[in-house]
């Protein structure tokens, strides 16, 4: 899906799908492996991913915590970074090759200032991230890890083709042994 | 702080302070104790908090947990239900007396179809509750209970003076005695 696509689908109905954008994009390639954004830098950027996954990690005592997932079609960023221009506390990578159009800041600031679809696509992106962020909160503080497990089996089953176990568990927030515990429980 | 004094110091500061908003609002007053949106309701409302204080809580095992505070000059609702138009798990209770502005969840649709100023307002409070959301996640992955009290302490000194300490331990998601213990050990 191209970003006039997103825009025609989840934003404006009337937009349409070879629409000027109200901002410059610039497609790029990243390897399997590659970094996004590195804990420390402050985010100058949206992107947009084409195709591929990547991962959104954290650190706590050195060892590395997954905060979230991206798919194909999907906004994402270092996005606190991006908002308060303060270095990040978040690593973005790539678990696979991917390819990203990418938005600068400066850019998206100053199609706000004016555009009525580049409001709507913002207001829209983030009120998917506030979603996923509300969801993962409530969830930790009221569900087990195995119904964790079990509802994310359910409503992201491509997670399980695309991600490898010992990282569903860390993003679970669960040792992986409990994970292949809850798994073996389950089947 | 009005509805257009919020717009004119966070989304557009050519916005004149007695400007017409994009929106109908109907002002209630709501005595300390009473529901603003319950368990099971759909969120059928956008709320602008003129003064008092609200707390949001959901369940867990019959326990009512503290999912967040919100104080005057803020907007607020059980945005999960409001965007998603399913029933909320989470009931908004007033803590004190409080004046509310309150925006019909159509009204606020039907401008989102073409008013810029009404993208931008959402998008920018959208961002905010992203980004306490988001914060609130990552403190609890990455945290101490005292390093939370004490950021806590540091960031937002007035919930000490409006909200007892039994609740400020429960959206600590730590129990009365530890607080306390905690609060001893610092002093």
């Amino acid at each position: 899906m191209t970003i006039g696509e997103y825009i025609a689908t989840n934003v404006d109905s009337n937009f349409p799908l070879d629409g000027v954008l109200p901002f410059k994009t610039k497609e790029q390639y990243f390897k399997k492996g590659s970094m996004v954004t590195d804990y420390g830098e402050t985010e100058k950027y949206i992107y947009f991913l084409k195709s591929g996954v990547v991962e959104m990690t954290l650190l706590h005592n050195e060892e590395e915590k997954i905060f979230e997932f991206f798919f194909h079609s999907s906004f994402f960023c270092a996005y606190t970074s991006f908002l308060n221009q303060k270095p990040s506390d978040i690593r973005i990578r790539c678990l696979g090759d991917c390819i990203i159009d990418i938005i600068e800041r400066e850019a998206m600031l100053a199609a706000y200032e004016t555009s009525l679809v580049a409001n709507k696509l913002g207001r829209i992106v983030t009120e998917q991230l506030f979603l996923i962020r509300s969801k993962r909160e409530k969830d930790f503080m009221t569900k087990s890890a195995e119904m964790r497990y079990t509802e994310l089996l359910k409503c992201r089953p491509e997670l399980f083709k695309l991600v490898p176990l010992y990282k569903i568990a860390s993003y679970l927030g669960i040792h992986p042994e409990s994970l292949s515990r809850i798994r073996k429980d389950i089947s």
